[in-house]
């Protein structure tokens, strides 16, 4: 398969880097790439994009447009305030029939406030504004409930856990559940909760996430369903 | 101790049935007793509160204030949307220097749409609301992620799975965490997730809960926070 991930912080590059660790043809897309490979700041992923993509032979970079174009499917890791201007960036023909995996959650940090709020929140998601943006891609919301380490490789923390699945279109949950479970994610953690709508919740699990982070000083856990599955 | 529990709900009697078991002196709250007392629907508790009264001989039933100024501690075990008013009728003076167990979620019904969203949220908790209307009272928000039956009885779910604890009182939130254990919780699957803000966080867990009881069909399951603990 060939991918493009939007968005060249942590998440796009652990995502893009398991990716292509599994053959798949992956590209980076990014806003403009003389400006992405000129930034010499490592910011929170470690390095400077321009150190990562030397490190990592495998992966193209190009602008959104070209990026989407080039894909069979493409990866929103970009920061959910930006997701919307990203993905019209990419360009609705470059998206048109294709599985989006949303994985971006839309913290608000313009307001200042730690933690940030969520925009939208309760009535609404960022899943669902993309989709009714792109009518014509299948988005598929999943992921975002997790540090990107972990995303990659659920094996790192000790026992089950899950990975909540959201989207309209069945066979392209089916299609991205096949993709959870070739990053490593056994088949019974892998849970569908339903339409895209149901993104709201993965999304509002965010402030909890973040309450977590404080109280236990890291990032290396993750939600697991106790009982989703009853003895049969 | 002395408990008033505000609410005759199903969470509100599961969580008096239990403190009456553990030998605690329990008094149900309600608006009017003798108009509890008259109801004949059982709506979702599975028998009419009179009914449900003869059956646990040990717990009193009175008015919110009454009740709330017999307590030493008092539960908000109400529903979210009539918690304000539940807790004025209570009033101010039998709450002051208390712990108030806060297990209540704001789903707003008003709407009409399903699932109902939250109100307050995201930049505002329940919690919040009544620790600002009752400054003297301790509140300690926990237990409202889960299904009243697991809330009493953590054990009737295989494996390890969590309890939150928010609250602004450090000795109050330790009395609440010992009430726990004695509910039945493992001491490490309690997490203290800091102040009364932290509430958000696990009141927008709701969200989630409802996706996930629609997509399982069932309500027996629990959230569990996988690597909280790291390897020491």
């Amino acid at each position: 398969m060939r991918y493009a991930v939007l968005g060249t912080g942590s998440v796009g590059r652990t995502i893009s880097a398991k990716l292509a660790s599994l053959g798949h043809d992956v590209v980076v897309g990014t806003r403009d790439t003389q400006s992405t490979l000129a930034r010499t700041g490592t910011g929170s992923a470690g390095q400077p994009f321009s150190a990562w993509l030397r490190d990592h032979p495998a992966v193209d970079l190009a602008a959104f447009a070209e990026a989407a174009g080039r894909a069979d499917a493409v990866v929103n890791a970009s920061s959910g305030a930006t997701s919307l201007d990203v993905l019209a960036a990419a360009g609705a023909e470059n998206l048109a029939g294709k599985i989006l995996i949303d994985v971006a959650n839309p913290l608000d940090f313009s307001a200042g406030t730690m933690p940030p709020p969520l925009n939208p929140v309760n009535t609404d998601s960022l899943a669902e504004q993309i989709q009714r943006a792109y009518p014509a891609a299948k988005v598929v919301k999943t992921l975002n409930t997790m540090n990107a380490a972990i995303m990659v490789d659920p094996a790192r923390l000790p026992g089950p856990h899950s990975v909540f699945v959201s989207g309209d279109d069945a066979a392209a949950k089916q299609a991205v559940t096949q993709l959870l479970i070739s990053f490593g994610w056994p088949p019974p953690s892998i849970i569908d909760l339903g339409d895209i709508t149901t993104a709201r919740g993965t999304e509002m699990m965010l402030p909890v996430w973040l309450g977590l982070f404080g109280a236990l000083g890291h990032a290396d856990f993750n939600f697991h369903i106790a009982g989703a599955r009853r003895p049969s």
